[in-house]
């Protein structure tokens, strides 16, 4: 089992047959997470840098435990320690660390696209682990994952992804996923949220979110910026939250069985009810679960396409 | 050996036996910090989470040594780094790593009942690793330990806790395990930073510290916080240096071999002169010291405690 | 193997047999890095601590890599995270985490100095990771490892060495080293930034770089401290760059087969040009991998010359 590639940049780049084998390679490796002993020894002596120009605790912790539960030596860089306030380059940075002998580089980066010039001047592997607006591709397999897990399949189903459509990496990741694995994919949010021409990504556009659950199998919340409102792109929290916001009784409007989904962190009372949160079709922990088996997958994967060294 | 409880929340809820247990405990894994080789393979591949919402080096790399000398793994998430700044609630971050399958999380925070609430609401164990002014309970622990060790016994020896009893969460750990030992304890300070009522937990109250020093077994000295000065509530460092400080003089008022102690990080000149911390009665190192091998007991007695996942 | 010293406080302290021997010992260690599995168990279980005053990506995480590839325990402390804020000395910071029984503490600090006050007061080795604008000796060490590695041997070879001397750590230590192992220092930069004197550590000094560069085997360019430049000590970015940076018109005078080195990070198109740093006569990133190398080396002979604890 290895993918036939360096990098995990982004789902765009990925072959259907491939995803597959990320999801199957995860469903084996979250049994370890059940252990006392939660470890095995693939990647020992591998050396995986986390790279992280924003913060992140849920993404980072999630990547370090998967790197370490495969038994690799992990570490982490974030910018406010780093050379970067000395006003190095990105590339540099990222050249220096691959001189000392990584094998992989994590990177989270506030711009779109840093990822892959990463990819491109690097032999070490590149993980994108959330790009500007762009991209968060271990985020939709994961994602993806958990709802196979949950609903048997992805085929046909009927997903609602609600809320800032235009800057969510989430979203654009999960629409990407979704569709190649033949799900069909409705979005809905603010208008001024909504991207032009998203049509063409082969969604379904809703601006009243009664309409985007209604006969809905998934639900994916997305969560709401505070600083968005600053720039004048939707009115004000209650407003979101009395327009827009996952309640029970919207979730009412859902197939039987559906289930409530977001990437967190969640902002409680606004994008979600506590309610439906915390209520019996959320399966947001779940995710978070997933998460790390998705990503030891992920790491698994790639260091052994590469082969030896 | 293994404790029959999820969570080490404060010194209040243990039973004398449970304490005996822990320092007996902890005396056989003292050894292992002294070899070259400072580790026991006891806890390979369980994952323990440093979660510090106050900055501490002291207490945070204690725990992380701890964790690493039994073969844990440990992440570190502090609140700058942490999702928390993202509007997130304390129970969901926990929550969310929880999901990541943590065996255990070490909680610092500011609020007083932060630890409560986790240990309530999650199936991983809780240390209190200091909750606002409410308990600290491996700090009480390893000062009971240091003076068992250096004294032989707790019963009936006389401790006095000298500073600001009111704020000091060490303080109110003490108290208890110490009164739980049979020990007597006294304590002193400015009236302003003495609790009403404190009598109620059954200690002596002084006002001079000659008085709670003169015969003492044990002298405690609290850190000072210099932003109490601000509130008022003691007229200045060197009007409390002079008059609570401990220096030479007052150290010879104490019984004959008697010990000093301090939670650190100390104020040089302020609430210790600098003879006194480095003289021939202090164990403020033992202390530190002392901290990891309880630390490791804490940590293997609650793992053993709830058996196998 | 072993050295007979407990601490690497800088080149100055050091014998030429001794600095062979740290050469000798790293080339046998940069292989490790090369492999999959980047390890070998030679000091497992072993406490070292990275204490950082001042941040640094690249000296810390080669530290922390170099340790973790040797199976050391490696623990970060970093000055924001510390309880230095809290009013705690240096040396009490220090005696604390030695009281944790460390092994070994890599530190950095902005008063030269720093790191001797250490070692005098600790049983642990410590290890200068730069302290003020004294020493930066591993540094040096990778220096020279990396020049016998171009170049074949060191004797006799003409170095020059082009910035700010009068502050740069890494041009004192690199001229105690250099000079010891039989090579020719040249000394260049604005004479504002060179120190009174200079000429007794046995350098040749040149005001402009055409001429320290002509003839040389190894041109060594240093970091320019934009902050320097509001002190009044340089004219300005461009200014500087005309008149001290290195463009490939410069590269020219130098011998054939000329290495130009840079301790990093660069400041592209200040200190040097974005062609030399990246040209065929660059070895910027053989010091970095170097690095690692190296620091294995010093980390495993001091470790080995204090024996058994």
């Amino acid at each position: 089992m290895a993918l036939k590639r360096k990098d995990l940049l982004g789902i765009d780049y990925l072959e259907r047959s491939e995803i597959e084998e990320i999801i199957a390679t995860a469903e084996s490796f979250k049994e370890v997470s059940t252990r006392d002993i939660k470890k095995v020894p693939a990647l020992r002596g591998r050396t995986i840098v986390n790279l992280f120009f924003e913060p992140s605790t849920r993404t980072r912790t999630s990547f370090e435990l998967a790197a370490k539960r495969l038994s690799a030596d992990i570490i982490n860089i974030s910018s406010s320690t780093s050379s970067v306030v000395k006003g190095e380059t990105l590339l540099d940075t990222a050249r220096n660390i691959e001189a000392m002998n990584s094998d992989m580089i994590i990177v989270r980066h506030s711009m779109s696209g840093a990822p892959m010039i990463l990819a491109r001047a690097l032999k070490s592997s590149v993980i994108n682990a959330g790009d500007g607006s762009h991209e968060h591709p271990s985020q939709a397999l994961l994602d993806l994952f958990t709802i196979k897990e949950r609903l048997g399949r992805i085929e046909g189903l009927n997903i609602a992804i609600i809320g800032d459509i235009a800057h969510s990496r989430v979203a654009r990741s999960n629409i990407l996923c979704l569709n190649k694995m033949g799900a069909k994919v409705r979005i809905c949010g603010p208008a001024t949220l909504i991207p032009a021409e998203i049509e063409k990504m082969g969604v379904q556009v809703y601006f009243r979110p009664e309409d985007a659950i209604d006969g809905a199998d998934v639900i994916m919340m997305l969560r709401i910026q505070m600083e968005r409102q600053k720039s004048g792109l939707f009115p004000g929290i209650r407003e979101y939250s009395r327009f827009f916001g996952l309640n029970q009784e919207r979730v009412r409007l859902a197939k039987e069985g559906v289930i409530i989904m977001h990437p967190g962190p969640i902002n409680r009372g606004v994008e979600i009810s506590p309610e439906v949160a915390d209520g019996p079709y959320s399966v947001i922990l779940d995710q978070v679960t997933n998460g790390v088996a998705v990503r030891m997958a992920i790491i698994y994967l790639l260091t052994e396409g590469r082969g030896s060294l």
